[in-house]
C-alpha cells in the first residue's frame, strides 16, 4: 500500500548471511523455496516503465521459504525470543509458531524465552529466560498479551551478545516496532564486529502498520476490527443525545492507518483526523458546526499522531525513544467543548480511548494464521543462515527485508492515494481543512 | 440481593390505581393473573420470624401480569414513552417490548416516542415525537442505546402534564433511574391533583443495579459481561509488563454491583475497591506493593463512586441532580505512581475506563429476553389502571413496585454479606484496608 | 421458576452429615452461615396460605455458605473431582474454584482430578488422575469443555467407593446431570454402608435447567446466548429467499427452557415447540403456510425433545441410560418440505443444530461468577461434612439440596405459567396446536 | 494467490466500453484515476523472465478508479442491483455501498432493488422492485444476509434485458458468483446484440474465494473467523472425551481455501481434506487410528467438495447449475465409525457442520472496509461506461476484470505451493494420503 516511490538499487534489497548452508534440510517431502526468486518490488505499469527505459532490473525482495540446505546443524542449535515495545494482537501466536516451527520442522530442543524485552538480555535485571518447550506455548495463542512480557528502549548490544554467547544461542528471534528492530541491527552488527556465528531475525510488529517496505504486518488486522467497536460506541452515543459527539482517539503515532480503516469499516464516522494530512481547528469546528446543525449529531475518529502542530515544540522522548505525542484527543475535547459553549450551543461529547482494550485483545482468525505463518517463515529464514532482516509481506507473499531497508522511513498514509480518497468519500468531510 | 432488612407495613406495597377496570382483555385464551396473588418480600427463616412472632401479614409485591378486565378502552388510548439520563444496554428492547404489546396484544394504535428525554415532554425544546410504529422498532433491538436519544435533568412537571393532555395521552411510559423515578412521581401527583385519567409507569434503568426494592435490572448483566473484557485486558496488560498494573474504573456511583460482579467474573482481579467498602489509600498502596513483590503484576477493579472520602467536601451536582464525584480513577493512577516512584521502583501502569463502551453496546441475550418481559408487564400492569409504579423483579418473579419504596434509599452491596464476602475470597485481597 | 406445587413436609429437606463438626474453620475474618437460617421454598402469598391455614412449618432450603466449624482437617484431607455426561459452559470454572477454594480457604493440598467421568474411578479404565494444582487450573476457566474429560454411563459404586478408600480421599465433588446425580446417590449410599467417613457433593450440570429445585443451572445462560447466535441465522437465511424458512433444533430433552428463553431473546422467532406442549403435525404445516402466504417467511425453533408422540414407541436408550429421542429435526425438515412440495409451493428450508458448539463454548460473564460461587459454596459443604447433597440456588441464594428432591421429576416449562405465556405472546404463534 | 500460471496475450485484459466518455465527472477535488495505467499480473521475477526473454509485454490489469470523464450522465441514469445465489457475508455492505456512491458520488437519484436473485428481473415472478434510497441502505450494512433476498438459477437473459428496457435502466449491478457472473455476461451480450447502451458491472461474490484472477474475494476473510469457532469447537469436543474425534464440514465446493485458512488460524487441526488434494480413505483412517493411539483425540476439516470419488459417478446438478457433490461429512462420519467399531475401539465423534452460521454473519470489519471500496470502484467502473466486467483484487489493488477471464476456470490451492505447505507443516498430517 505504499503509494509513491523512487527508482530502487537492487543491491538494496540483498540479504546478509552467516556463511554457506551445507546441513540437508530435515523437512522432508515439502516443496522448497529457490534462492534465486523474487517477489517484484513493484506492481503498477507505471512504476515499471521507468526501469524498462533505463534497462534497469526490476527491484525484488528475496522470497521467504523453507531451504533445501540450511546452515545450522540443528542437533547443537540453541534458539533464543524476545518480544519488545507495547503489545500487540498476536504476539503469542508468533512465539507459538516459532518455536513449534523449530521443535516440529527442525528438531531444535532448546528454546530461550527472554522477559520482559531487551531488558531480558540484560543479566543485570535477573529475568531468568523462560524454557519454551511446545506444552508451553500450547494454548497461548489464545491469549492476547506477550507471554514472555515486554519492556520498551534499548539495552546495550555488548552486553545482549555476551548473554547470546554465554547462552551457547545460535539464532535470537526479535519481535518488536521500529525502535526493536534498530536494536535488533545493533546487535546483529555487534555479533558481525565479532566475527560471531548467530543469526537475528526480526519480525516487524506495529500495530500501526507503519513499518516501510512491509504492506501489512501483524495485528493490525484485528486492531482495525476491535476499533470498529469504539466507533461504533461513539455513534450510539451520538445519536442517543442532542448534538450528541462521539470521539474517538486510535492508535497511529506517525501514520493513520488505523484511524483510516476503521473509518472504512464503520462507515458511520463524520471526521477522520489523521498524522498525514493536517488540519486548522478553526475550519474542522466549523466543519462539525455544521455537521451538527444539519444531522443534530457526529462521530470523530482521530488518530493519536494527528494535529501535533497545535502543541508546543518539543515535549522531549519516552523510553522507547519515541517522540512525545500531545494528547491531541483531550485537546480536541476540550476546544470543542469552548467553541460550543462561547456559542451557547448544547452539545453531548463522549470520548472515547479504546487503545489498551485494542493491544491487548487475542488475534483474529486472519491474523492468527497470518501469524503463524511469519514464525514459520522466520525460523526457516534463521535456519537457512540469514542475518539483519526482518520477514516481510509483500503482494501476497512472505518476504525477507533487509533491517535498514525498513527502518530508513516510516510508511504513511498517502493524502492523495486511494486509502485517503476512499476514507473523504466515505466521511464526506471537507477534502481540505487548511 | 438486599442483604439487610426492617419490618415493613403491609400498606407501603399498595398500588395506585385510576380506578375500576371495566373492559375485557383482548388477550384471549391466554392465562391471566388475579389481582389477589402476591411475591413474598422475604425469603430467609430468619427474615420472616419476628412476623410470625408478632402475628403480622408477610409483606409481598402485588404480581405484575395481564389482568382479566382492564381500565383502558384501547380503540380510544393514545400512550407515549421516554427514555431519561445516560445509556444502558436494553433500551431498545424496552421500548420495541412496549409498543409490540400495546399493538399486539391490546391493539393500541398511536405510541408516542418523546425525544430525548423528558426535554421531549417541554414544547419549548421543540422536539417532534416519534410515531412508533411495529414496523418502525421491528429491528431497534439489535442496536445499542435509545431510539428516542436521551437526556438529563428534570421539566416541570405542569408542562409535561400540559403535553399528555394536549395529546390525549393516556397512558406514559417512563424508563429511566433514580432521578427519572421522581420525576415521574411528581408527574403522577401532578396528574392525581388534577383529577386526570392519565398513567404513569415506570421501568427502572440503572446499569448500576442500585434501585432498591428491585432485585435485578435490565442492562446490568450486559454490563457485567462487558466489563470482564475490560478487565480481561487490565490482567493481559498487567502481565505483559514488569511491575504491570491494570486499574479498571467500572461504573457504580453509589453501589459497587458491577466492580464486584466483574471481579467475580474474571477471577484475575487482586483488588475491588467499592462506594460501601472505605479504604485508607495508605493501606491499600502498602497491600499493593506487597502484590508486586510477591507476584510481578496486580489487577485493580474500582468502582467510580468508591474512595470519595479522599476528595475535599462538595464538588456540585450533575445536570440530573446527582452529586458529583472525585475522579477516583485518575486519583489511584497518579497516587500509585507518586507512591512507587517515591521509592523508586519501576512499575507500569496501564489505566481503562470503559463506560461509554459498556452503556452503549446492545443487550445480551439473557438482557434482551428479560427487556422483552419488562415491557410487556409494563403494558399489563398500565392498561390495567395502575399508575405511579414501577415493573419490578423480585425473586424470579415480576413485580409492582410503589415509586416511593424504589427511591427511598439505594440498593447497596452488603459489606457483611455474601456477594462482598465471595469477592474478598476471590481476590484475596485484604478484609479490611483501613 | 417452578409453576406449580404441592405441600412439602420439612424434613425431606434435611441434608445428611457425616459428623460433628469440631475443628475450627481457617477462614478467618468471614461473616460465616449459621446453621440454622434456611431459603424459603415457596414465594408466592398463595403458596404459603395452605402452611398458614394448616399452622404447618414453611418448608426451606438449607442456606449454603462457610460455616464456623468443620468437619474435616484440611491438613490431612484429600478430595476428588469428576466431571460427568455432555459438556457444557462453565464445567472448568466449577473445577478451579473447587480447587482454588480447598486451596486458598481451607489449606487443602491434594485434589485428585479423575479422568473422563465414573471411568476415572474405575482402575479398569487406566485412566491416571490428575493432580489438580492451583498453577494448572489458573486459566482453565477461559476455555470450553472440562480438562478432565468426560464420559457417559455409570459405573459399578462399590469398585468407585473402593478407589476413593484406596486413594485416601475424603471429600468427592460430582459434577453432572440427572444420571450422574443418582451416580452420586449411590456412591454416597455404598459410602454409608461401609460406614465410611467420606463425603459426596454435587453440582449439577444441566444446560437444559431441567434439575428439579434448582431455579437456574450453571451454563444455561451462555447456551440461551449462544442459541440466539442461531435463531439470529435462521432469520436472516429465512428472509434472505422467497418462502425462506429457518428452522433451529435446539437443546431441550425433557424441557423447553432453552427454546423458550433463545425465543425470548431473539424476537424474530415465529414458532417455538418444546416437550411440554404437544403439537399436531398437520395444525402445525397449516399454521406455517398460512405464515409463509401473509409475510413471505418462518423462524422456527424446536426443542429436541418435543414432538416425540410423532416417533415410533420405543427407541431405546442411549449410554447415560436416557431413553433415545426421535430426530425431531429431521422429521420436520422432511415433512415441512414434503407438505410444500404436495401444493407445489416453492420453499427454501435452512436446517441449523448449533448442539455443539453451543456445549463447547466458555461460559459467559454472569455464567462465570455463577460456577465460581458454586464451587467456592460446595467446598464449603463439603468441609462440613455435608454429603449426599447438591448445591442449588433458589431465589438469589445458594442452598443445599438433598440429591432425591433434585432427581424426583424433572423441572419443566408450565404450559400455563408466565414464560410460556410470554412466549406464545413473544411469537403470535396458536395458543393450541392440537 | 495463483500459484501456476502461462504466459498471457494482454489483449485478453481488455475491458469492454460502451462508448465514449463525455461527461465531467461531478466528483471534484479528488485524485482520479487514470486509464492507462494498470497492475501487473505477475509478482515474481521468475514469473516476468519469459516475458522478457521474448520481449512481450507484461500483461496488467485495468486499474479501477474514478475516471475524470464520465458515459453517463448522472441526472437522467437510473441503476439497478441484484444479488444472486447462497448468502455470503458482506452483501448489504456492497449493496449499500453502490447506493451510496450512485447518490453522494454522482448524483444518480434512482436505484432499483431486484428482489430473489435473477426472479426479479422477470416480471412472471411478480417480485416489486426495492426504491434503494440512502436512508433504506444506512444501516443495512450491520446485519447478515441480504436486503434483495436472493435465489439460485439463471433466468432467460432476454427477458431480462426487457425489464432493464422497460424501467429505463443504465447501468445493472449484478452480485453473485460463478454461474452468475456467466449470467451476467449473457445479458451484456443480448444487451451489445440490440446495441444498447446499458451497462453491466459485477462484483464476484464466492465465500469459497475460488474466482480466478481475483486474489481474495468479500465475504471469505469473514468466513475464515467464523469458521474458527467451528474448529475450536471441534477442538473442545474432542479433548473432552476418550478418543474424541471433532469433525468440521466446511464450505468449498472445488476449492479448499476456507478449508485451509481455517485451519492455519486454529492451529489445532489434525487433518485437512480439500478437493484439490485426493486422499484414500484406508490410508486416513489408519493415519486417524495413529493418531488417536498416540495422543487420543484428533480435529478433522474438510471441505465439501473434498473426497468426492469416493461417490458414485454423477449425482446431477443443483438450480444454481452446479454439479451435486456427494455428503463428504456424513460419509466421512459413517465411515470413521465403522472403521473403529470393527477393531472394537471406543470412540466419541461430533459432527459440525456450521455452514449457515457464516453464511448468514455480518461482515467483519476488514470485510466491510473492502466491500465499501468494491462498491465504490464498481461504480466507478459502471459511470465510465465499463461493461461486462467484474472489480476485482490483486496484489492491494482493485481491478477490472473481464468477466470471460474470471469464469474460465476455478481459482484452486495448489498442493505444491505454499499455502498447502503451511497446512502440512501445521497439521503434520502425512503429505500423501493416496
Amino acid at each position: 500500500m505504499t503509494e509513491s516511490q523512487t527508482l530502487l538499487p537492487p543491491d538494496e534489497f540483498i540479504i546478509s548471511r552467516l556463511g554457506d548452508c551445507t546441513h540437508p534440510s530435515p523437512m522432508r517431502g515439502m516443496a522448497f523455496t529457490p534462492d534465486n526468486d523474487g517477489v517484484l518490488y513493484h506492481t503498477l505499469k507505471t512504476e515499471i516503465q521507468p526501469y524498462q527505459e533505463q534497462g534497469l532490473d526490476l527491484p525484488a525482495f528475496e522470497m521467504a521459504g523453507p531451504r533445501e540446505t540450511i546452515f545450522f546443524d540443528p542437533d547443537i542449535l540453541s534458539c533464543g525470543i524476545v518480544t519488545c515495545g507495547g503489545l500487540c494482537p498476536g504476539l503469542n501466536d508468533v512465539i507459538r509458531a516459532i518455536v513449534l516451527s523449530l521443535y516440529h520442522h527442525y528438531g531444535v530442543r532448546k528454546v530461550f524465552g527472554f522477559r520482559y524485552g531487551f531488558e531480558g538480555l540484560n543479566p543485570s535485571y535477573y529475568h531468568t529466560p523462560l524454557d519454551l518447550t511446545p506444552t508451553l506455548v500450547g494454548g497461548i495463542h489464545q491469549k492476547g498479551g506477550s507471554v514472555l512480557g515486554s519492556s520498551r528502549g534499548p539495552q546495550d548490544p555488548k552486553i545482549m551478545v555476551d548473554t547470546l554467547v554465554h547462552l551457547g544461542i545460535g539464532l535470537l528471534f526479535v519481535i518488536g516496532g521500529d525502535g526493536t528492530l534498530r536494536g535488533a541491527e545493533a546487535i546483529a552488527r555487534e555479533i558481525e564486529r565479532r566475527d560471531l556465528r548467530i543469526g537475528v531475525i526480526s519480525i516487524p510488529k506495529t500495530i500501526d502498520n507503519d513499518i516501510c517496505n512491509v504492506d501489512i504486518s501483524f495485528g493490525y488486522e484485528t486492531a482495525v476490527a476491535e476499533s470498529r467497536r469504539s466507533t461504533s460506541t461513539a455513534h450510539v452515543e451520538a445519536i442517543g443525545a442532542r448534538n450528541g459527539i462521539g470521539l474517538v482517539k486510535l492508535m497511529g503515532r506517525e501514520s493513520g492507518f488505523i484511524a483510516a480503516a476503521a473509518t472504512l469499516a464503520n462507515n458511520e464516522v463524520n471526521f477522520c483526523l489523521i498524522p498525514e494530512v493536517p488540519f486548522s481547528l478553526d475550519v474542522f469546528l466549523k466543519a462539525l458546526e455544521k455537521r451538527l446543525r444539519l444531522r443534530g449529531h457526529a462521530v470523530i475518529v482521530v488518530g493519536e499522531g494527528a494535529g501535533q502542530s497545535l502543541f508546543d515544540d518539543n515535549l522531549g522522548a519516552d523510553a522507547s525513544g519515541n517522540r512525545k505525542l500531545g494528547d491531541i484527543g483531550h485537546l480536541l475535547k476540550d476546544r470543542i467543548k469552548s467553541y460550543f459553549q462561547a456559542q451557547a450551543m448544547d452539545i453531548s461529547l463522549k470520548y472515547i480511548d479504546p487503545s489498551y482494550m485494542i493491544r491487548s485483545t487475542a488475534a483474529s482468525a486472519s491474523d492468527s494464521a497470518f501469524c503463524l505463518q511469519l514464525g514459520q517463515y522466520a525460523v526457516h529464514a534463521g535456519m537457512s543462515g540469514r542475518t539483519n532482516m526482518l520477514v516481510g509481506h509483500w503482494n501476497n507473499q512472505f518476504t525477507h527485508v533487509p533491517i535498514p531497508m525498513a527502518v530508513q522511513s516510516r510508511k504513511k498514509v498517502d493524502p492523495q492515494g486511494k486509502l485517503w480518497a476512499s476514507v473523504l468519500a466515505s466521511t464526506g468531510q471537507p477534502i481540505n481543512m487548511l
